[in-house]
């Protein structure tokens, strides 16, 4: 798509200086970015690359404003307006409704006539597919499952029977909706008897959910995600986990059984939560993080140990592993000391 | 399906306390089960909700059936109670066998008349598949595999080639068996030769085996899983692993290669086994813990660090970094004071 | 295949010490090999076995040649002997090329008339599959799609649309390459703001990628994979990620957006790298390291913390909660009794 700068503006509302007919046709970064595309600047580490770029325009902060050499769109949040920018120049591709003949569908399934079913979709006994879906191809649509208007399962995605999804709801290739939670009960002799899974998987409105990302079906209850949830690829997520509005789950991060997650939580890659945790509202977590307690008061937690060269980082490992023995045996010869005087 | 109490407590092998014609057709939570439902307390965390409950029926242990309102079904294990009773209220669905018109069978493939073989499967050249088995939508069976009685892939699973599938295996969603090894060997510029991986994977009856989880087949010898092992969603399994019976591997937990582990250990979720170790009976490693030895002796184990308030964390972090040199300069002081005296 | 062992040793380059005429049709461990099978010593941990070994011969080093009780091929790396043995023994199988009945190809993609797509693939419009690539069952090939000659998807591979694939790479099952990167704006709301991701993914000649690894797709830029990169199963690739030839990466590590990584670096399992940081040429990671700020000089490089049994990690844990408080009184202390005196 092809807009003026005006028009681009005005869309994102932001205030233009320089010219208002200038077309804009592309996103690209400062680095890279000609005639005809517009790129941002939201981090003060690429002032550098501002000076120099020869952008058709830049989107960028009011106080950065003066070393734009080019067209500029100020506004409070350019990263916003980024955003923004590119919703507005790359909007999702339409798709031609209908049922792809190698598909499918259980005669009893409901397929709204403006959805697209692919090529190789399954699609299970009384499962209902909502107005403007994309069920890419290879999807596994179990029983009894609801898809919401206008969800799109990108490909190879596999919501497991009666999970339901809301509207406007995005799945990436290799997500796993709805399998079995890891419910075992250990008989006498060290042997595990499995536990029926019977809860299933609420996704609400407008949640995002990652490649290869799974999310298990609770054990009695649902496990639940609430409106606009936004989840990265590879997250693994326990039956009756619970987490509400607007939180984002990085990459690669774990979240055992029945742990409930506040509002608005940024929760980092590589972070593991154990079972049955609460973490309030507005809780951030750094990149791979342990919690082993509920986290009670809104806040940036941390906990791993980053990287040194591997010789110092061997001796100050031995040191931790002695470290309550050190620290007691140097806290008594103080007091030996002390005492001595 | 609809029980009285008295016939639960005959399968279950519980004491009943109470009325015995009581008809029980679900489970569910202390807090959220009425008429007709049962529920259970394991966890003495629940008492409250014990003592409040309109359940039909609880099933718990003795010490606790003073406190409960309802019909009892008392049994030292009310963990294992609740499972037994799940698997009687909630049976496996029974299905159709035959094979769906779009799968892709081999020729010389096998397939028992009692499996169903559903929509999108694929199964290789020489490949068998067992009595009662169900192979959901979308799998795909390599040439030689081998699929035992009663076992259920349930969507989307890939075993490749010559995979060994025991009897009543289930597999979810995702699971990658029999993908190659990591094997490379390094040339002298610095590039890497791939080495063909023809060991397999033995995967021993009663198995479960998570979401997304991937276990790959040996180099040389097999990658074995034995009987009665449990794996959760996401986790890694590395060429020649070898895990004895009854062991449970939590999500996201990552096994190197050639590692060995004994029975009944307890592997938390997002743990780490680095290559070639060994791991005796009876381990339990908590979550998120990362191993680098192997572990000779029985018990628990534990490695990670905790989350803190991010800016205490920053300052222990710095000081864990400097803490070899830390400690001997403080014993340098302490020795130096000493001999001043 | 079976071959003389002068023909191994010419085409391995190695010194034979022992019959020439000697068949080899298999490779096997120095505990279980047999006649007719080769096996090799890498690692001076199985010198026990080379002793008592029944191998029809053994490629090793020349430092362990006289401990050798059969027949040696004696040269410098013999893990880099025993793979292109193994590559000799264990040629790739032929397949027969041609397109499946129920494969789905839109009508204006290109399929080399010596390529192989097998059961349920779907090919995209305007795709292209170069000569001899294997397409396995199941795969997903996304619009404009460019897979290079000598390929191999295995299985249940999805390359989203634009991903660019070079010669003679290997993708395992379940991997996923071009979905859309974690990225979000937050409006002043809390919720979040989806970016269309609009770079694409290219990935180098001779890359191997594992089952359910996951690369995402640009924002703006690409995803680049450099020749000769290898990487493992359950790997996370953040948007923008490069990483320079030769570089491998073990399974279950994840790495965030805009991550660069140079060559011949060798990142451990279950690593985490932050967002934005640069690791130079020839860094080594051990396993389960997190990364926080960028490596600039090479070297290897450590943060784990080892396990210990539950009750000492538990003490040293929360000595170091609190290290930087006690290390500050300890210090105070110190300092203290040396002005008394």
């Amino acid at each position: 798509m092809t807009y003026t700068l005006a028009t681009i503006a005005g869309q994102i509302d932001a205030e233009l200086r320089g010219e208002p007919d200038c077309e804009i046709s592309a996103l690209a970064t400062l680095e890279t970015a000609d005639a005809g595309q517009i790129s941002f600047l939201a981090n003060r580490r690429y002032l550098g690359q501002l000076r120099q770029t020869r952008a058709a325009a830049v989107i960028l902060a009011a106080e950065h404003a003066t070393e734009c050499p080019v067209n500029a769109l100020i506004m409070e949040n350019p990263y916003l307006g980024y955003a923004l920018t590119a919703q507005l120049l790359y909007p999702q591709p339409a798709f031609e409704a209908g049922i792809h003949a190698s598909a499918s569908v259980a005669t009893d399934a409901s397929v709204h006539s403006d959805a697209l079913i692919a090529a190789h979709v399954s699609i299970g006994s009384g499962a209902s597919i909502g107005a403007d879906c994309y069920i890419g191809p290879g999807c596994i649509i179990g029983a009894g499952v609801k898809v919401g208007t206008g969800s799109r399962l990108l490909a190879n995605v596999t919501l497991m029977s009666d999970v339901n999804v809301g509207a406007r709801v995005i799945i990436h290739p290799g997500a796993v909706i709805g399998a079995d939670g890891f419910g075992l009960a250990e008989r006498s002799d060290g042997s595990w008897l499995k536990i029926p899974q019977v809860g299933s998987v609420i996704i609400g409105d407008d949640v995002e959910i990652g490649a290869n990302t799974t999310i298990d079906r609770g054990a009695l209850d649902d496990t639940v995600i609430c409106r606009g949830v936004k989840i990265d690829n590879q997250v693994q997520i326990g039956h009756n986990v619970f987490i509400d509005e607007y939180t984002a789950v990085a990459g690669c991060t774990g979240i055992a059984g029945s742990v409930h997650i506040g509002k608005r939580c940024r929760i980092g890659g590589g972070c593991g939560i154990s079972g049955h945790l609460e973490i309030v509202d507005d809780v951030m977590l750094t990149a791979m993080s342990g919690v082993n307690n509920s986290i009670k008061t809104a806040g940036v937690y941390s906990s791993p140990l980053s990287v040194t060269d591997n010789r110092t980082w061997r001796r100050n490992v031995a040191r931790f592993h002695r470290l309550d023995e050190t620290l007691r045996s140097l806290r008594d010869d103080i007091r030996a000391l002390d005492e001595k005087k």
